[in-house]
């Protein structure tokens, strides 16, 4: 037997349900596996017995929620995290990824944990009242295609904010690359986008993708501030989810963080396993600071049902403490026809993500006018 | 139409095998939206012609596998990847990761592409010589369970490195939190392996776990190498990957990486989807700079089969350029009594990875030393 350990215990504890597919026995196993897996990877039988009370995960229901399907509920000490998400992360899924038969449905955290996390800087009200647009969808559009110059990307940005796109987000696929290299492209793009709300009287924004490398992310950050960029767009599975939060967090940064979602589609693959699109791109994007938030819509050049749609939009808005909700965005292949549609679907708490068809007819500044005709009338 | 873009375009192109499942028709449709998905994301009738011919990827084949399975190779223009590892796995991977069906199988990758990424700092040759082990599987352990002090885990480093350990890792949980304080448990548990050396004459690593915050992960890597740390516990997937290649690649640390599966899971869950076990385990970790590669061995607490772990071998190691071959650590719920099945599965170029079964019995240098026998005599 080992020693015991001296532990200091809040008390505090967050939970996580999974839902977990197979038989009554089965489903008691993997729940108490993941008690196990998240927390102190280790033979139970083993453990001290501080250990075995306070830092083990505990099982506190589990429950058939259909034939085959549980629902477990698994709590954590705020201990584990240490106040660090990338370790949270950890906790609600770290080894449970490599675990088939599990996926993460929902996470609920407790105030020793949130503390940690200020989350999005703006919030739905805070991007609203930066953009000065209240009663309505916000239009975004997307800055493409790749092996366009910078000077080509600004006059597009140009157009289209004087054409009435409130955020005009590189496409999150321009990074350094010679056509259109990063430092050059920020400055032309920003200053387009000034030149156009001096002529429009709009509040417009340009939001460079910020790609990488690690080292200097947090300075091309203030780089693109500088320049007169007016937000950031990350994909935090291709830069790291702390890294994200950390640009949302940073004091001498004020610019809202919309996400995108590339390189994460494969955690929301199967409906067994994996994590929830409303943990994923609700719950996990908030706390990673995240004031907009990017995924593909129903019905266009991508898989997620309606339904999955707005299980996201439910986990941009569920109580979280004092993290703010979110703006979803849903986006990939939508056309100008369908934005009655969208409308009807999610209301007026929603960004608008339009981009390849506004290209359609070659006249940028017409198509961005008729996009925001067709939400102001 | 677009005005055209005046592209300087070197004609070096890499290329990336995807498997997908369908109808011919299908095959052809889903390899046509991985060429415009993974670049210009834009109508393909509304490019200019420049960017179609150069930037846009292109299907150099097509072929029936099996019944219902494609294997479409797709080649892709140097420059769109910028120099940057994130964007190297976005164009590979990003939006594909949100179509089902399309599996990523292996990468083919050009020397304009390599040039940007140096890959393990060691390999497998040089963490040999670092660790003085020759002929021999490498053993490893890791500090657990979570809940310990950092004397305890410092006094079973102690143990672990008397017995024979060569590298002693934390394990992937331990990050900041109030029981094992970073600073205080690197410094301790550095300080018992250079005691337990200067007793055995060996040369055992303590390889503490990197978790965050981001912003601060490169300070930490070295003041952990400042403290005598003799390698680095990352995890891709919670910290990011070019967070581990620009620890692999600092010019003023001179660490070995070990990486960390956890996060990762979701990736591998389905045969038809997501990335194979060969890319993901083998050459993305390569090109990130991993000298050693944790994965969840067949038969343990997780689910690949050994073909998967076969596959990973074949993925350590295969050629790409001067990018160095990486050691192999399977892991995840591992006995002693396995030991000899996994030398003749592995063979020599392997490190064995055991944690919670050393601790069985309470002595952990008797424990150590029985690993070691195993595999000297």
């Amino acid at each position: 037997m080992m020693e015991d350990a001296d532990l200091q215990i809040s008390g505090g504890r967050f939970s996580a349900t999974y839902v977990i597919s197979g038989s009554p026995a089965e489903a008691k196993q993997v729940a108490q596996a993941i008690c196990v897996e998240q927390t102190v990877e280790f033979p139970e039988d083993l453990l001290p017995r501080a250990i075995r009370e306070h830092v083990l995960g505990r099982i506190e229901s589990l429950q058939e929620s259909s034939p085959g399907r549980w629902q477990a509920v698994i709590s954590f000490a705020d201990e584990t995290v240490g106040g660090l998400l990338p370790q949270l992360l950890n906790v609600l899924f770290g080894n449970v990824s490599l675990m088939p038969g599990i996926r993460l449905q929902e996470v609920a955290l407790s105030e020793g944990v949130l503390r940690h996390f200020p989350g999005p800087r703006f919030g739905r009200t805070g991007l609203r009242a930066l953009l000065g647009v209240e009663g309505r969808p916000i239009l975004s559009t997307a800055l493409k295609p790749m092996g366009m110059s910078s000077r080509q990307l600004a006059r597009m940005a140009y157009a289209f904010a004087v054409g009435g796109v409130d955020m005009i987000k590189d496409d999150h696929g321009l990074a350094d690359q010679p056509f259109a290299p990063w430092k050059e492209r920020v400055a032309l793009c920003a200053e387009a986008v000034r030149e156009a709300n001096a002529r429009t009287g709009r509040r417009s924004i340009y939001m460079p993708n910020l790609t990488g490398p690690a080292p200097s992310l947090l300075d091309r950050a203030h780089e693109a501030q500088e320049a007169g960029a007016g937000g950031l767009l990350v994909s935090p599975g291709l830069v790291g989810w702390d890294t994200m939060r950390s640009l949302a967090a940073d004091p001498d940064l004020s610019l809202p963080v919309m996400s995108h979602p590339a390189f994460l589609g494969s955690f929301v693959t199967r409906p067994e396993s994996g994590a929830s699109h409303l943990a994923l791109f609700g719950q996990w994007m908030r706390l990673a600071g995240a004031d907009a938030v990017i995924y593909p819509n129903y019905g266009g050049r991508f898989s997620f049902s309606r339904s999955e749609c707005l299980e996201i939009v439910r986990g941009t808005e569920l109580a979280m403490g004092h993290v703010l909700p979110a703006l979803p965005a849903p986006g990939g292949g939508m056309r100008l026809d369908r934005v009655p549609e969208l409308r009807a679907t999610y209301g007026e708490q929603v960004i608008l993500l339009i981009g390849g068809d506004l290209f359609r007819g070659g006249d940028l500044e017409a198509s961005s006018r008729r996009f925001l005709d067709m939400l102001t009338r």
